[in-house]
């Protein structure tokens, strides 16, 4: 007899998950091992960029790089802006690209300018490179989609190779990204010798280990579902962390918006005092990333000032840190991971928390209201 | 006979005024023209800067000017940047001060560290400069409160000259810190020649224009009033502007959060369309700090795309400008003025809105919860 296929094709592609979001955060150890595969080898210290090697030397020299990206893409832009300062020593600024290329900018022959676009299509980005290319600017496109516009106007570049994403809210382009950034980070800064022997080999190892501790947090995934039936009906959230998780915390803050429609704001926690902290209430979810870092005794005190303020604090922390386990209403613990390379790991929560609470509130979470996957048009 | 003089000490301070946040609103046509006096005279086309004089040179030739500083002196910085790039051509970054500070930020000696702050005693702005002094960065203080730590830690500076301000959100303060950098600028670029003398001219009397028209904005208080009065039931708004306006929607957003506790978000508006736009609703008031630059057509289009998802738009516009009158819900006009002072104009209308938002919930505008006047911890 015949057993009807009660199976769209859309849930064929969507591999048994109920959204593509949700497929594509649960392939993230696996996009992230593909993005590192053949360019990373971590035991003899070694990252083959072969996309940008022809230009290695140029990025090294370079007085200024200049990122340019919109959306999620510029909250890669900012974690690598704090990784390569850090290793390069080279001043980077990250801009919008919106907001570069209406601008006159300054540019100088030689500088780099570093475009992140999921699609390569982005309409902005690409018009910024197209200008700042004409006034001798060198190009390094970190794209998802290969052969896109922007990957072929760029003189080098490096795929995220993270495959198709279909969720309109981007999750495996951005941990691609973060990637291959710190890749590029520590290729340039080993070339140049701004980074010791004993910390590139320990980044090496960290960032090989990362698809493994993806996986261990997606493990714990229900209860980052529990912790969105708790907090589902909030109108509003604050998101904080400092330095690499600062724009970890502005990530957060956008995915919840983006599949939720609460009104989530992210801020450089330091930030909170000037401003923000008015809105702080008993109902107010704030979410600190608050994994062990060299910030972390700053974070721990704006912690305690939000529950000083009554406020809900739900903190992701280093596993074993019982003193902001203490304070926090709510916690997430996390594998334990240098900082350089935290910040991917501390985003795979988030992206979890937006998710079940934009399901949980009966969104379709694939195809958010008003948003478009890629915005080609300016 | 005795009559008894029923009025406190603080009433009379507030000069008849309901608030000091009132009264130093109000007081800007004053202490911008206060800022000005003996500095610029527009006739001659001459800036004088006593307190930079003997820097000039190092800043003219400056590679790289850091902005530091928090909250609204933060804003003040990102108009800088926009306003010494196009000037100066010296390329400018902006860092919140905390974050500065606990990195290894890059610093080549002769880097010019331009700290912002109204007390000149916040703590992170103090620290992050105190540690760029050790590494040979020139600093240049923007301060209000004279002899101030910030002032005293300064090699030069200028005094933003607002008087004291009481009110906890600042108003008088921002627009002499923007006054004071338009001033530097100004000056930088005509010593290096970066600017024709014609268009150094006409923003020398642009400049000087600007207590005139403040005053005029101001005399249509009442308009504001009426919005504050439609407007304040809303839980959520988004302040969007583009190139020189973009800083002061970040500025609109974060006073009506501190005085009226409205979750109140900036954004560069093309950024929008790369996930704000999800919370759009019929409910959602978006205001656009819209008025003619260069950047005002593109502008408008986000205006007609906020509009097509049936949000409520309230423009700020230049006088005349029937196109964005016609796709606004609501308006407020503002005098016209060159895009390099236009902000100090516009952030007046959205001071206001906060403030009568504020009144109209019954909050206590001059001591908003949870906020300190100067944040002199860490």
């Amino acid at each position: 007899f015949i057993t009807r296929l009660d199976m769209e094709l859309a849930a064929i592609e969507k591999g048994g998950y109920d959204h593509f979001m949700l497929k594509e955060i649960f392939e993230q150890p696996q996009t992230i091992y593909d993005c590192l595969r053949g360019r990373l080898d971590a035991g003899k210290g070694k990252v083959i960029l072969s996309g940008i090697d022809q230009y290695a030397q140029q990025i090294m020299n370079a007085q200024r790089i200049i990122i340019l990206a919109c959306g999620t893409s510029w909250h890669a832009g900012l974690v690598a802006e704090y990784i390569i300062e850090e290793l390069c020593r080279i001043p980077v600024e990250v801009e919008y690209a919106s907001e570069f290329r209406y601008r006159n900018p300054i540019i100088h022959k030689g500088d780099v300018i570093v475009a992140i676009s999921q699609s390569g299509e982005t309409a902005d980005t690409l018009v910024a490179i197209e200008n700042a290319k004409e006034q001798g600017a060198i190009i390094l496109g970190i794209v998802n989609v290969v052969g896109s516009s922007i990957s072929r106007k760029s003189h080098a570049g490096a795929y995220t190779h993270a495959g198709p994403e279909i969720g309109v809210a981007s999750t495996k382009a951005f941990t691609a990204q973060l990637t291959v950034l710190t890749m590029v980070a520590l290729k340039i800064a080993h070339d140049k010798g701004s980074v010791s022997t004993e910390r590139y080999m320990h980044l090496c190892q960290e960032l090989a280990a990362i698809p493994e501790k993806v996986e261990l947090v997606l493990e714990k995934a229900d209860e980052v579902k529990a912790l969105a039936e708790k907090y589902k009906d909030a109108s509003d959230a604050l998101y904080l962390g400092r330095g690499y998780n600062f724009p970890i915390a502005l990530e957060g803050a956008l995915k919840l918006k983006e599949i939720s429609y609460i009104h989530a704001e992210g801020y450089p926690a330091a930030e909170m005092k000037h401003g923000p902290i008015a809105l702080v209430t008993e109902t107010l979810p704030v979410v600190f990333v608050a994994t062990k870092d060299s910030y972390h005794e700053k974070v721990v005190s704006n912690m305690q000032e939000i529950k000083a303020r009554k406020g809900k604090v739900i903190a992701l922390i280093t596993e074993g840190d019982t003193v902001s386990a203490a304070i926090a209403d709510d916690i997430f613990e996390l594998p334990q991971a240098d900082e350089i390379v935290a910040p991917i790991i501390s985003t795979i929560p988030l992206q979890l928390l937006a998710y079940y609470i934009g399901v949980a509130k009966g969104y379709d979470v694939d195809k958010p209201r008003n948003l478009a996957k890629s915005v080609t048009v300016e």
